[in-house]
């Protein structure tokens, strides 16, 4: 099942399923108004929610059915009340670190690291994604993310894995510049990370068929920068932590409330021919074998796209595709 | 005027309007149904919920009115979009690097420190608050929270006083002994940062009178451990930064959403016979006068009180008075 938030009808917009094909929606306000609704009540809701998506799948032009455009849609949950992110591919961890001349200690490899993210305006995957400064170091961050019901405290990593309840796409915009200072403090990320987008659509584990084991996505996930390919790496491939480890991580002292979004970090492959998911990386490596950066971070005007495709050649959850922009302009 | 969030009627709980002197309450679910739903329209609502309070106000036993119950109470958003916490009383951070033996920069002075918290799931005033081990060091942390409408990217000082709607207080419970290890991932806290308490009121600004001036609240926090006054420094005093101040900082890279927790930090004063706001600060002068610290953190079973009163001695936001116990226990 695929479902999305359309914008209008309030902050939360307005839930809808999604054809497979991406090409119809159907509202359902009388089954659940928004994303967050449906998530507060999963298990009594995602059963109706399936029964209507199989009469899409079923007849397309399902007279209640509606063109379904991904532009017309905000974040699957346009705010969200929990989004922490992981950082789950450590050899993207280890570069950057180094980048930074700063040394990764052993237990990133047993230990995952997560931050807290801001919640309250998560961004549709086509809109402009406002900037105040070139200077601050813009940079994308192509990841997957899974979205959960309420999950105890304490859960472990095998019954963390029921919890999952939707996968989608993030770029996880970070202002490269900001990073440093602020990390200085101590206190982690704040300024340095501004408003996440996301893809269209948010999609049920099974809509990912065999792609879905071992709560990994072991498909490639591509980025453009400005319609030029950037990277291709596979999302299965290197997850130090899958997301069921990170759930477990992250509810050692707290219970999640339904809705919360975990992320697992810029998917990052050992193989270096599948290019990166941030321009952190290529300078990284740029600047291990040349001895400088060369890749500049991203201007007003820049466009990034991001989407997953499955073995068949199907986009699984839309494309993002947003334009950076400088903001108040 | 005065708010509240009652238990029940969803995980948003029950917007009612509370009297002054915190013995009645009214719902108003023909205004707004929740405190979320208010903020959400303020400038809307909350001219309709003062017309509310004042009848409230002038006749108590106003038909539709009920007995208030701080014990009823859940947080004044039960979840909330976003809870950054900055550390205003920039002498509390310098006492408690010195004794996590780190130095403190300068620019702590002039460049605010936040953390983004977890803001999913906010604890009532009377919540029992589970942990896992007493061993990760609990410790309470006192503060002063203000609640926003929507603020813009890139608000200046001048305009974000504007968007403080409401003031509360907040026991940002901390785990002491995880701190060291987390703040070292680099990433800022996360399992250290545990779910956070909240008074059973909310108020605006209006309601502290001349105590709210310059964007701080100048009024002792009083904090008790098993009935023992703790500390009663004053909030007014030795704020570095001012609530227009954070907002200032926290909207550089990004919009808040209407509903924006913004916390103080613990409340710290110079004057030390004032006592302190958290365990770590009181510890970490036992260490530096005494060579030791001698106060223990808390133990399952250990009530902490939090309350702010007026100066002719009024109850102003009700009384957190949460218990400390064992998770699952």
């Amino acid at each position: 099942m695929k479902l999305a938030s359309l914008r209008g009808g309030g902050r939360d917009g307005r839930l809808v399923i999604v054809s497979r094909d991406l090409a119809r929606c159907l509202a359902v306000p009388g089954i659940a108004p928004t994303m967050q609704a449906a998530l507060d009540d999963w298990d009594v809701v995602a059963p109706r929610l399936a029964e209507r998506a199989a009469a899409l799948e079923a007849s397309p032009a399902l007279p209640e059915s509606m063109a379904f455009a991904a532009a017309a849609c905000a974040a699957p949950l346009p705010r969200a009340f929990h989004w922490v992110d992981g950082s789950a591919y450590v050899n993207h961890v280890e570069l950057v670190r180094k980048a930074r001349g700063a040394e990764m200690p052993a237990s990133f490899w047993t230990d995952p690291l997560v931050y807290q993210g801001g919640s309250d305006d998560l961004l549709g995957a086509h809109d402009d994604v406002p900037f105040g400064d070139e200077a601050w170091g813009i940079d994308l961050e192509a990841e997957i993310a899974v979205i959960t019901d309420a999950v105890p405290m304490a859960t472990g990593v095998d019954a963390a894995a029921s919890h999952i309840k939707l996968l989608t796409l993030v770029n996880d915009w970070s202002l490269r510049n900001l990073i440093p200072g602020e990390l200085a403090k101590g206190f982690g990320f704040y300024q340095s990370k501004p408003s996440t987008s996301f893809a269209p659509v948010a999609v049920t584990p099974d809509e990912l068929g065999d792609a879905w084991r071992d709560c990994k996505v072991h498909l490639p996930l591509l980025s453009c920068i400005n319609g030029a390919e950037f990277g291709r790496p596979d999302a299965g491939t290197d997850m130090t932590f899958n997301f069921a480890q990170l759930i477990a991580h992250v509810t050692k002292t707290r219970r999640l409330g339904a809705g919360a979004i975990v992320g697992s970090g810029t998917v990052s492959n050992y193989d270096r021919s599948r290019g990166a998911s941030c321009l952190a990386e290529k300078r990284t490596l740029e600047l291990i074998e040349a001895g400088k950066a060369l890749t500049p971070f991203l201007k007003f005007g820049d466009r990034v796209t991001i989407e997953m495709r499955s073995a068949d050649g199907r986009n699984i959850f839309g494309t993002l595709d947003n334009r950076v922009v400088r903001a108040g302009g």
